[in-house]
């Protein structure tokens, strides 16, 4: 079979490789969709090579069946529709220790720190499968992953129903935390620089600012009738959004750090000590979050038609990646059982319509 | 009588001051004594220029005794020792509406928006009366603004008996959160680069680290048991200390900014996001933290001697802020009842002993 591997230097490859069959413990699974994020960018820029075994099979937000089962593997069965929270803890530092194994402190990230799922056939831990209702469309199950990420977030921030919340960044993970934070009663706004951007996440019935036309803390003093917002989730990874943050929060507000910024950043301490604000940091998931995410996907919660710009075939993950690093796209999941695409049409980015479901 | 103004320009003189008759729902009090802090200095050093009216009577740690109550004050009655809780908050903005009246958006900090308390005779609103017991020195009470400070910020902190906290920096904000948290059940470790002031910490039975000769990280991952701490206070205001406190804070631990930055500073929002860490803005107090002060002070938790260096009367004030701004002494305390120094001892800065009683 064939997998899409990450070989240094900003290259995607495809290289062949031999599926393993589960061991005790383990399951194998026919992947079908894989999503490509901006983790996975990340990765390709050479951000995380300290990290990675070369050739690195990326791949983490993904859905699948079960195709064999290792020894003692007992609650699932072979056809089961699945996906995977990709955490591997050890169990025994002392953030697992305390309960926060999620942020294990020599956590293996699969698909980074271990192989990903950008490949026909993928054995993980059993303990990692997450069950997916048998009627849920594939290609939208592939989006559990980041809206795992998004429930986190607002799980974090402690929102309440009824309080303000300002999303900064629209790209997929702002869109995903701005519809959880409204699906669990927040009132939610959003701000983003890119017009298309805008308009799509307006199309979902949310208020969009755009930062350049509109002074945000103006803005959000009149939505919030002098107070400034409940909650800020800081999306955009922008040194900017970062300073400018602390002045949309109310007293006690709760900012979320949620981008990552690979340099530090200056922030207003003053204003954080002024407002007695909470700056939060969250990372990853937990298992209820997954399971929540499940739910969302399944109910429609989250706006997974607008996300998912196409689907491409396994041999098209490199002009993929090209694709969502020049801006060109929201999300698009890689079809890992797709046959190999003619020799005529490599070079050329067909699109597969995102509604296609298996 | 006299009072000693802030004129601007790093000035400090004393003036003639009328004392004033209590309205109604005031308070006149004799002062006893007022301590000086940090937040004076910032004062004089032009910091807060905006806020204050010249000339400005400084002074908002004090203790004292009531000399008159105007009319519908019932709860209180001459002779009463008293400190006062130097917050006047509008009651109507949206953060008194949401109970968080000691960060009102409009708040008037008596002693820097509005007279404080050097001078002999001062007149507040009687609801920012704290009781004293009558047997606790008043020299000792000077602190409870302080300690209120501390014990404020430790509750921030969300303190739970076990946690190992570190302390960066150890003047006198420094000092009293570590014996506060150290109270409520804390393992403290106090980073402090002075040597002086290092010794006196160690004094009270503290762990004390020089920064310059031990590796902050190395130590508190050692003393964790590799985990990091619980809790870190940064007291001390450098951009340097805030940028490395998160290294020091377990998964999920927490950060606490009690020091004022006047500038943005870089943050390591890489760390905060791998770890979750959590950071916290403090300020000034509520009302329980000011009567668990009063406790603290009244039961000798607070090290009450060696953080007064020295008493000077009201006329000797300028000198005071000369010593505190050169770091020559913790805290100084203003007797605010001393008969005017003899024209000849005017120019010398001669010391009361600290021990000396009312
Ligand atoms: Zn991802
Ligand atoms: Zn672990
Ligand atoms: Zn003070
Ligand atoms: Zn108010």
């Amino acid at each position: 079979m064939q997998a899409a591997t990450y070989t240094g230097n900003g290259a995607i490859t495809l290289s062949e490789a031999e599926p393993q069959a589960p061991g005790a413990g383990q399951v194998q699974i026919a992947v079908v969709y894989t999503g490509i994020c901006g983790t996975d960018l990340h990765v390709l820029h050479g951000a995380m090579d300290a990290r990675v075994t070369f050739p690195a099979v990326l791949g983490h937000e993904m859905s699948g069946v079960i195709a064999a089962l290792g020894d003692g593997v007992t609650d699932w069965a072979v056809g089961d529709h699945v996906t995977v929270m990709p955490l591997d803890w050890c169990g025994d530092c002392p953030a697992c220790r305390a309960g926060n194994q999620h942020i294990c402190q020599n956590l293996n990230f699969i698909g980074i720190d271990s192989p990903g799922s950008l490949q026909a056939s993928w054995t993980v831990p059993a303990d990692t499968l997450v069950r997916l209702p048998a009627d849920l469309r594939l290609d939208y199950a592939a989006l559990v992953e980041p809206s795992a990420v998004a429930v986190h977030d607002v799980r974090r921030s402690g929102l309440v129903p009824g309080e303000k919340v300002v999303v900064i960044g629209g790209g997929p993970i702002g869109v995903l935390i701005a519809t959880t934070a409204r699906h669990f009663g927040g009132e939610v706004v959003v701000i983003e620089l890119d017009a298309t951007r805008r308009a799509a996440i307006a199309d979902l019935g949310f208020t969009v600012l755009d930062p350049i036309a509109v002074d945000q803390v103006e803005w959000v003093t009149e939505w919030t009738a002098g107070a400034g917002a409940d909650v800020v989730f800081e999306v955009s990874g922008a040194a900017s959004a970062v300073l400018g943050a602390t002045a949309l929060a109310k007293v006690r507000g709760r900012l979320v750090v949620v981008a990552i910024h690979p340099t530090p950043r200056p922030i207003d301490l003053q204003r954080l000590f002024w407002r007695e604000l909470t700056i939060i940091g969250a990372r990853v998931y937990e298992r209820v979050d997954f399971e929540t995410a499940v739910e969302l996907v399944a109910a429609g919660v989250i706006p997974a038609s607008l996300l998912i710009t196409r689907i491409e075939p396994l041999d098209r993950t490199a002009a993929a990646f090209a694709a969502l690093g020049a801006g060109d796209a929201l999300k698009i999941l890689i079809d890992c059982q797709a046959a190999p695409t003619a020799p005529d049409d490599l070079s050329a980015l067909t699109s597969t319509p995102a509604g296609a479901s298996k």
